[in-house]
């Protein structure tokens, strides 16, 4: 059965780009749809794999690293994931794609910084701004995007219902969940 | 379908007590019988998700509390898992029981010290003696043995067959995986 295929939904993007909120309507959707699903985000992860690690580049890789390593044992096993992590660094993604093949398909949230800042949901930037966050990705830590990811979505151009649709969209392409149709009929 | 539900073996025990060697077994019949499954030991723990750990209270308690959160991710997503650290503190032990309710099936790998000791098949014991491993389960750090194991093995009077043998019983009488007769015919 399509909804029995394992797939990671790997989101990268700025703080505030809309990580979160996408994914949010995404777990709906596919949970309306019967797909087994897990969610790591970054809060999830701080908390149960990578506590006491700090957000310089090599405690960032090794928090990423571990978002790789369960992603991985959860796909490989036909459990769907959904990661919801920064993960500014494009080497430390690229070892999650080659780790997972094409089970990995990178999700990247753009928005320009100043429309991420304005958003500022969590107060995160202003913080940083004053200095109270320090290696705060895009302000004082770097952030390399993606160079080909599988789904880019312009968070400034398009809602977030739009997003997820457009995710669903690629599932279904590629078969990786059942179609909206049947999902409603059976 | 029996093999499509989630369980955990959470063997607990010395080092040399046994855990590996009953894995390995394990491993090879579960396989055979088409089953999902996933390991989890202290090696691949340690250098996947616990990188910088040392072995203090503190430490280990938080190295099994990563090892449960894994455990749990997969085997409630009908992924079988057998987790193989040593796992030493009764508290936190109980704690991935209560996180897994009951898919958890705690397995004692019970030896004494001196089997063990003599067994040394990594030769740390002799280290641990000689002063150059501090914090030495059975040694020179407390083990607390589990109160009520689904499965309590004995590792000194029963060889690795039998004892593999006694878990791939118990599983069966759960329905947690199809009978050997089963899985041979199809």
């Amino acid at each position: 059965m399509a909804s029995e295929q394992g797939f990671c939904l790997w989101f990268t993007g700025l703080s505030g780009s809309g990580k979160t909120t996408i994914t949010t309507l995404l777990v709906k959707e596919l949970r309306k749809r019967g797909s087994k699903l897990e969610v790591l985000d970054g809060d999830i992860v701080r908390e149960n794999l990578s506590k006491g690690l700090g957000f310089s580049k090599e405690d960032r890789d090794t928090n990423i690293r571990r978002i790789a390593f369960v992603a991985d044992l959860l796909s490989r096993n036909d459990v769907p994931v959904i990661t919801a992590a920064i993960s500014p660094y494009r080497e430390i993604r690229d070892e999650a794609r080659k780790k997972m093949g094409d089970r990995f398909i990178e999700v990247y949230t753009q928005a320009p910084l100043e429309v991420c800042e304005e958003r500022d949901v969590k107060g995160l930037y202003a913080k940083a701004r004053a200095g109270e966050i320090k290696e705060f990705t895009g302000i004082s830590d770097p952030y390399e995007p993606p160079e080909n990811p599988e789904i880019l979505i312009q968070t400034d151009k398009q809602s977030p219902e739009e997003s997820a649709q457009q995710i669903l969209d690629y599932l279904e392409r590629r078969d990786l969940i059942p179609a909206a149709e049947l999902a409603t009929a059976s």
